[in-house]
């Protein structure tokens, strides 16, 4: 962990080295994610079947690539009620706050009579990558697959590698309730190249998401352009911005509950008072000594963790929009007056009663969020990831005299004949 | 140019062969691309400099990297009046129709007593890149710097490489209307790694924009996830659905107005009425012979153009879903109520009197389109590339107590304990 201090004379290099990148290079996977999806485009499900037999454990045949509606049905009856039901209420919660994003379509005739419009609406089909193993979330199928939905997404297809062809039942469970029943046992590279080029088993979609491996994040990088992705997700992060009226051991926990994602997450406390800084670097040690994932968090709080210690709130702002965190506590008095000062964040959870775990499930707004300081130009998943936009212009006769001309002056200009003719024609029509 | 009929048997195998990708394969730059961004990053505006002596034959030092203010202004001068009062013309009404496009914030509190929300904010900055040469086009100046400036961005650099050191007062002037300032004579991959990386002349940007030759695409690609991009554009095309009651010689120019772009670009006809088809093949060879770019359309029209006579207008509407045409022009009598039909368009433009052309300079949308059948996940370019997304929980205590819980128990079933802590301590206090 690294102390800060912004009245420190070498607090500028500190802080460059905090906003270095701590993701992997990831240039050797280059190589073999283009032969395997190389590999899927021509042999298709043979490909797959191989390649789940390699990584995965797993023989398989063609025909049962996908999970059977059967499976799906008995694995998902496996979880609790009491799971079953919060699995309800964050599906409730995230599907009511990603209704309130359906954006509204434009339409309107302008003083020169020429009628102009914007209409929103949603792609055929997506691809949904679950991971498998430790990354397995129920909360993120929750979060990948109900934007889609509320998007009118009529076709979601989900891939998730079931090693050793072991099922998991949360995360069935959770597509079972998001209405997803296209499910492939596939994971990795050869998911993705699936997904993007179709094979005879799994038809192809318009835009793959959802986090995964180095393997799957370089597979999305090459796909890109042939289908939409998401944005890929770096190691977690978070900040909190919290006074000294704040519980230290709460703060620690908070920063934990970051750090034990995994050994690259990063988590930063910022303060104004040294005292509580020091309060809060002990608590997070004392609470390693019982945390269940303590080997990983500490890693994380050894390698990435950060304790800044700043003069005002002013220099605090200033320093989270440079961070331009993922997830962002305000654990203030005034946490809205201290958010209005914030540029660059995914996520902002504002309150002392509002740790960033909520957002993780039951708080309504996502939790795929831009990591690694993309928030300066991302933003989290949402419902418009799942729409596209198609602009229109309609006019008469009278509407192509007013602004034609202009055009075919530009037309010319630009040395393009018969995009001036295509207007002037019609002019003289 | 091919010759379709729905009514044919082999109809969907020469379909098939329309959608065919027309892009090359970009696999021979991926190396090249990849050192000239190490290098960028290593020797900074050196390398910017040898670069530019080696592709655009001109020798400058860094601080020669930035074209002047008095260079811009003077080359701006050159500009006629009437050019300028077009570009003057086509710049309101883009900033008109982008300003419709800013979003609505969300703020509500929902009935747990939550509130919730989800901001817009503006990129702190972009970098615009504008190819030299043949396809130095001022409207696409004016296309992708004015929604940047609609949506608030503070500072936008461009990039356009000057080959033998000579200037285009077109794209000087265009920029220079939109309050574009910061103009660097640098071209190719090593500009975007200038952008993406910054040097010691040129700032970092947040996000690259703007279309440019098979390295630049390339390197938008690599740089992307340091910073965002928009779409990597493919060869241009359109697609028109007319009856016959069109002119043959206009749907020809229109046509012809798509395949002068580039030998790539591909131009459709969709028609009910053969003799009409008949009649729209002749014209355009007619037009060929006089077209000053006849080279260039007559290479695209042979290769690429496709007239498709259809049974009727739904099949014709489920032949453009399948192109998700960049450009659709409909010359029907009715063309909206065709327009309902059509799912996956970047642009329409409706009526007789409404050729391509005219949105490709004064119409207000954005002439910055997704091709190569992205439409059907992609939009073009719009305020929406130039903000991003941060949405925020504001919770108290009983807000927690009514949904915590629901949480704690995902927490736990996910083996994140201190995510799990972080809520129940609090539900405790």
């Amino acid at each position: 962990m690294k102390r800060l201090s912004t009245s420190d004379s070498h607090f500028k290099t500190q802080f460059a080295s905090l906003l270095a990148n701590r993701g992997n290079d990831e240039r050797r996977v280059v190589e073999p994610v283009r032969n395997i999806l190389d590999d899927v485009r021509t042999r298709g499900d043979v490909a797959l079947c191989d390649y789940t037999a390699r990584f995965d454990r797993l023989t398989l045949t063609p025909e049962q690539l996908r999970i059977s509606a059967e499976e799906i049905r008995s694995e998902a009856a496996r979880v609790s009620s009491e799971l079953m039901d919060a699995l309800k209420l964050a599906a409730k919660r995230i599907e009511a706050f990603h209704k309130a994003q359906i954006p509204q379509d434009i339409d309107f005739t302008d003083d020169q009579g020429i009628r102009l419009g914007m209409r929103w609406t949603a792609l055929d089909a997506v691809g949904l990558y679950v991971p498998g193993g430790k990354a397995a979330y129920p909360s993120s199928v929750l979060m990948n697959a109900l934007p889609a939905k509320v998007a009118g997404v009529k076709r979601i297809a989900m891939c998730v590698p079931t090693p050793d062809g072991v099922l998991n039942p949360l995360v069935l469970a959770a597509a079972h309730l998001c209405g997803v029943d296209e499910i492939y046992r596939v994971g990795g590279a050869q998911a993705v190249g699936a997904m993007a080029y179709g094979t005879h088993q799994i038809a192809p979609v318009d835009r793959i998401v959802g986090p995964g491996n180095a393997f799957v994040a370089e597979a999305k990088r090459q796909v890109f352009g042939h289908v939409g992705i998401d944005s890929i997700a770096g190691p977690s992060e978070v900040v909190v911005v919290a006074d000294e009226n704040n519980d230290p051991r709460l703060v620690a926990i908070d920063l934990l509950a970051q750090a034990e994602h995994d050994e690259q997450a990063q988590s930063i406390l910022i303060t104004t008072h040294s005292a509580f800084a020091e309060a809060v670097g002990n608590a997070v040690l004392n609470e390693l000594k019982t945390l269940p994932r303590s080997k990983i968090a500490s890693q994380s709080w050894e390698n990435h963790g950060a304790i800044i210690v700043v003069k005002n709130l002013d220099e605090a702002a200033d320093i989270v929009n440079q961070l331009a965190p993922e997830h962002l506590e305000i654990l203030l008095d005034e946490p809205r007056l201290f958010s209005e000062n914030i540029r660059h964040a995914g996520a902002i959870f504002m309150g002392r009663y509002c740790p960033e775990a909520l957002g993780d499930y039951v708080g309504g707004p996502n939790h795929v969020l831009p990591t690694s300081r993309t928030a300066r130009f991302a933003s989290g998943l949402s419902v418009f990831d799942f729409i596209k936009r198609t602009t229109s212009i309609e006019t008469n006769r009278n509407g192509l005299k007013a602004i034609g001309p202009a055009g075919v002056s530009l037309a010319k200009a630009e040395g393009l004949d018969a995009h001036a003719l295509s207007l002037s024609l019609r002019l003289d029509n």
